[in-house]
Order: C-alpha cells, then sequence, then structure tokens
C-alpha cells in the first residue's frame, strides 16, 4: 500500500474527538459497539515498534485517556483494545465497549454475530464530554 | 470472574520466553500463526487503563520488544496486535505475525478461516532468540 492509497492519510468524513499533530482520536459512527472509538496514528507507519519510545508513550496514553472515558461515561462490561491493520496497515487502535448482550460476545467483533444483539444508546453528551475531556487531558 | 477461578493467575504448562515480576511473555505452541507471543500482566487487573503511567510505559515496552523481535526473527507481512479479554478478564496481549498465504489473511485470526492456509516453521533458534534478546533489552 502507497500512501496515495490509504484512507488514513486521506480521510473523508472522519469524526474527530480530539487531534494534535500526532495523532487523532475518531468516533466510529455506523457501529452496533456504540461508543467504539479509533486512535489513528497521523503519519503512515504499520507497526507499533515503527514509532520511538516518546512516540509509543504518546500514543498508548491517548489509547488509554480514550478506554478510560469511554469506561466511564458507557460502562463497558469489557474493553477491546487492538492494532491490526492487515487490510489497511496504517497505524490505528480500535477501542470498543463491549457488553455481555452485544452481538458477538465474549467474541471478538469481527466474527460472525452469536445473536441479534442489543445496541446501546450513545451515553448523553458523549460527544461534548469526550471533547472535552480529551481536550483537558492530553 | 475471580483470581481463583483464572488460568493467568493460576498457569499450567506455559512456555515462557522472559519475565519479571510485573509480567511475563509466552509463545503459543498449538498455533498456525507461528511466532504468536503472549504478553501477560502478572496482577490480576482487567484493562489497560487499570494500569499507572509507569506500568503502562512498561507492558507496552514488552508488547514492543516482542514486536520487535518477532519481525526481524520471523519476517512477517504484518503484526496484529489485540487486548480483548472478554472471555478471560485478565490482562494479556496478543502479538501475532501474519502473512498473506496465511488461513485468515486479511481478516483477524478469530474469524472463520478464508483457506486452508500455510504454517510457517519457527525460525530457526527462534525459543533462544528471543529468551537472549528479551533478557538483553528488558
Amino acid at each position: 500500500m502507497t500512501t496515495s492509497s490509504c484512507s488514513y492519510c486521506h480521510p473523508e468524513n472522519e469524526f474527530v474527538l480530539w487531534r494534535d499533530e500526532q495523532c487523532r482520536v475518531l468516533l466510529v459512527e455506523q457501529t452496533d459497539f456504540t461508543g467504539w472509538c479509533r486512535v489513528v496514528w497521523n503519519q503512515h507507519l504499520a507497526e507499533l515498534s515503527d514509532l520511538d519510545e516518546q512516540q509509543r508513550h504518546r500514543i498508548m496514553q491517548v489509547v488509554a485517556e480514550v478506554e478510560h472515558n469511554i469506561r466511564e461515561l458507557m460502562a463497558p462490561k469489557k474493553i477491546n483494545l487492538a492494532s491490526l491493520g492487515t487490510g489497511l496497515p496504517h497505524l490505528h487502535w480500535h477501542i470498543i465497549p463491549r457488553n455481555e448482550d452485544d452481538s458477538h460476545f465474549p467474541e471478538p467483533v469481527w466474527c460472525q454475530p452469536l445473536r441479534p444483539g442489543v445496541v446501546r444508546p450513545l451515553a448523553k453528551n458523549f460527544v461534548d464530554e469526550m471533547k472535552k475531556r480529551l481536550s483537558a487531558a492530553l
């Protein structure tokens, strides 16, 4: 993959909750796992170990801060974290709130669903709260 | 889940490549994704954001070091990182080498296989090299 064909290098219609010069936090809008966020490293790199130590500390600080606030605002049973990138090798983290009555629990969200599943509403003021909290903490 | 029923609190038959008082690196032995390793936090915690900053730096340093050496020794097309824990909520990271001819590429390894897939042999001296390198770096 070249950067010219990478959708994280040429984003369209991203719902940005926070960003700086190194990375950004996106809300996934079309999902049954409400509150799913992504942390995207702005530069086109594939792997966590392509970052230097300070860069790795920073992206994982952002991931942990997003996770912490999703837990506070959505109170999920569990959080899934994943940096896969086999389809799109541009470093990005998934932060996915999971609940026992969701369509896939306890299986990963990328597998076949086990049941129709309950889709929760986004917590009241989720977007405003995430923007405010991330801006204050990061 | 209580610690008494947690298999990471009461491990059996783990193939340990490295450990200290905070966490350990395991080789997954029965897998079609040869070189798959896990980093397990020794204390029974569920989420990355349950760690303090220094603990988070440490576990992610270990994850990145394992990833770096799997890349050097196995030369995979991509690495998948994941901390899921929906089935077993004890903080542990998967570091999974992926190749285009594996059974699932580009889908996650937890989904249905797409093809029989090529299973690579473990790199020559993989276990000894990982033990030596992790011990030197960590």
